[in-house]
């Protein structure tokens, strides 16, 4: 039977496990505190006491660490991908950076261990049901060995060839994209303001008509309500990513004008104190510019 | 029975007119060029010889001219206005600025007629089905009487309270919010596609899940095609709209920065020969800065 | 003997309509308060009730006023420009629009009047030493005959050619770029403070090495000491220009996105009151979103 | 007698390390290319063979390598740091990032040397003549001792207090000053060339007259005659240091819009393949927007 193992059981990497011991797969797993791998024992996962014991032996090892330095330091520093062996294959299912990837590809290749990058789109409410969108790039064989278990995880499997990193930086250009749609609300729902109308009342025009997709309702209502905690996903966190997905343009030579004015609009929510607050927030940079607050 | 004037058949105009004179309304109408007016008279419309002999009479005068420039021609230079009877309503269901509003709203008063502003959302072939999402504002007891007329033309009227221009400060917000979808998609194609990926199939992952609105939708498959011909909304007139959205948002005291750098987008587009391109060029502009093209 | 007319003796008008009376020059002037022309009379100056008295009979008539609005007002509402002779020359040294010097050019060619437009830069203290730098567009004939009176006014005179609109381009272009020195040295400044550098030391050392220029020295100084009252030139008036030299780079098809990131930044001085506030404040606006005050 | 080592005799290094020999100091230096030790050994330099040789028994560690990745590799990696004794000081003159000099000052600091930051203002012929500015911030009694050095190598020392990172915060603050005001002198040259006037003549006036500082006047110049071969410093190096600028603001939660619009339009010069040419090329990506050249 295949061997799996799991590190990083957070508020995605827990559903994702636990979909995977339902599904009958054995799962060994790691985590930094012990609370969730207990759980996951509680359902049939086999707990494990470090990274490295978790991947020995694995067949696929999953990591769904926070960011760059925790992978780097949790699956590097911490034995997992020495215990790792030949012909075992990683799928990183982060929001990491292209730079991991490449850096991360070369390493597995050095002892012929697969690297696939696969981050998802959707929250753990998603990821409960197995709905996840997955953005996936690597080695075409060693994807559809893991595609079973994708099939677990999400509702579709995106195949982008080869190269992990093109996983990255799609998943970033998406996470950028968010922002740009939040960043432009706060801009629209201001002029609206300016001119007395409701920030509620415009926000419901726009989602319930021609932006009438999930994004805009969730954080249109959200900034219709000012209620900004607790935060889904935090300013500091779209920081990161918004960063990351720049960091990725320049590498290639793509300008991006409008990320990079996200990016000084999330700082300008961080100086204010908000790092905690949901990143449905960068409209309340947009509102303070404005004196509106 | 109510005497209807309809000022402007264009391609927004003539299927709205229509609308009206199908329900049984009795449709005054004039336009620029006499073709639309046949074509509305074929079905029982009373052509006009000048916006000054439709207004004639009239106790509700529609509007939907291509612009401030053509509204004030119209409405004032050639006689419409003046030959309006007090306790008439004009309704401008044109995109138009709140400067003109501010104006029209003054003049109008003064000879106690009520002016509304109503623009809409939607295309032309929304038009024809009577589907548009109307965005009203005016005094309350005019937009009463002028409702039954409202349903005929659209699915939903939104009622924003009793200053006109903010009808106009609400489309120009949404029109920019529609401006900054198609600019990020485009930046967000180019970063993509600077690690491979085809444009294509990055839009087509994006627009399926957390994007699936027509607007992502429609613009997306456009830029993923290349397609920029004929078009829907042209880069000139999109450009139009964001100054509109940004000259508002000045005399409001809010800034937009996202709309800024959209207005730069759409000049660079313009300075490059792409005036009759559809907006949906703004991705081409963010794909020439990266000398993908 | 030449006769010259004056119209608009404010800040900077009327010491160089009393560096021409000095020069020893007949000059009729008005102004919308009288002050300024009893001081002017007091010198030898001939006062004018109108600015159509003014203007009879003039060979040269010289308008420094306030801006778009009050040119037309004055020179054209108020019968400056029905009085002039054929043959006489308009020199408007204002700040006004591109699009007001081709109006004016092509208003004054119909009744063979020569519009020249001769902007200026250089403060009210340098307009006292006849220091200014003059830039100037139009006829070159035209010019010759007003060069002795530029002698007078100036330090130097700058021929850009026979399009009036030229010379004002220019001169939103040189705003445009104190506006930018302003705006970075307040970004420069709020990042060395960011590392509890003080602002001072900061700008001291920057205005007295690789920026040791004039425009950098005195708003450096400004900023320095947080000093905005009472203005040299206001937040206001600042945007004004910015927005004018955003509309003739528009109208000639240039994107400007510095400018444009500055426009934005003068509106969220105004959304906080700063209007009467000297535009070194723009430094204030990027420490306030740094949250640094 | 005081031992000083030099490391990295680039075209910066070279003329700082040949005036402290001049000067009569006793420096023993190393270069990643033998040409320039040689030179130096010429007028009496010492030449080393390894990094680690050259800070053997130093009591002031002279570097001016290209970047944070140059300084980690020669004084970490190559053993010099290993090679100093307790009590010496470290001086760092080339423009490297916040952070490298916070985890060098504390990693310094570990072992009792002293660390410095002293980054400079001016170009290879400035240090030739020993009149550089230098920016210096570090622990007061340890840069008393480096002071008559300074003193040979420029032509003030501007002491910014004990926090290493704050000259290099300035350094990098000053660094993007230029980039805007470049970037600027393109915007502005390209709305007077819209209106037909040539880059040249807008220039000469500006940099004549309100912007007669050096910055200006040796970028217009370049600007003007489309010269951006060989370059001074390159688009490249350009592009690292205004990123460098944001990642410090970033720490800082300082927002720089006006910094990250000039990093994008350095992507763009890039992308155009322009890394090679001086950043006044920066002027070149404001032309082609506007479709110029």
């Amino acid at each position: 039977m295949i061997e799996i193992a799991f590190l990083g059981l957070g508020v995605m990497g827990k559903p994702m496990a636990m979909n995977l011991v339902r599904a009958g797969y054995r799962v060994r797993s790691w985590n930094r505190s012990a609370g969730a791998v207990a759980a996951l024992a509680a359902i049939g996962g086999v707990p494990a006491e470090s990274p490295r014991e978790a991947a020995e032996g694995a067949d696929i090892l999953f990591s769904m660490l926070a960011d760059d330095e925790a992978a780097r330091s949790v699956v590097i520093d911490a034995g997992a991908f020495d215990a790792l062996k030949p012909g075992a294959i990683h799928v990183n299912m982060a929001t990491t950076s292209v730079r991991l990837a490449e850096e991360f590809e070369r390493l597995h290749r050095q002892k012929s261990v697969s690297y696939i990058a696969a981050p998802v789109l959707g929250r753990s409410n998603v990821a409960e049901t197995g709905q996840l969108e997955i953005i996936v790039a690597g080695e075409a064989m060693a994807i559809e060995r893991v595609r079973p278990l994708f099939d677990c995880l999400g509702r579709r499997t995106w195949h982008f060839g080869e190269r992990p990193e093109r996983a990255n930086a799609i998943k970033l250009a998406a996470n950028f994209m968010i922002a740009s749609a939040i960043g432009t609300m706060g801009e629209a729902a201001a002029l609206a303001q300016g001119y007395g109308a409701s920030k509620a009342g415009f926000l419901d025009l726009i989602t319930s008509t021609i932006f009438a997709a999930p994004v805009y309702k969730n954080y249109g209502g959200a900034i219709a309500e000012g209620r900004f905690e607790p935060a889904g996903f935090k300013m500091s966190l779209g920081l990161k990513d918004v960063r990351l997905a720049l960091e990725a343009a320049e590498a290639a030579r793509v300008p991006l004008p409008i990320a990079s004015l996200l990016k000084d609009n999330l700082i300008d929510g961080l100086a204010h104190g908000e790092d905690d607050f949901d990143w449905a927030a960068l409209a309340r940079v947009a509102a303070r510019r404005a004196a509106q607050d």
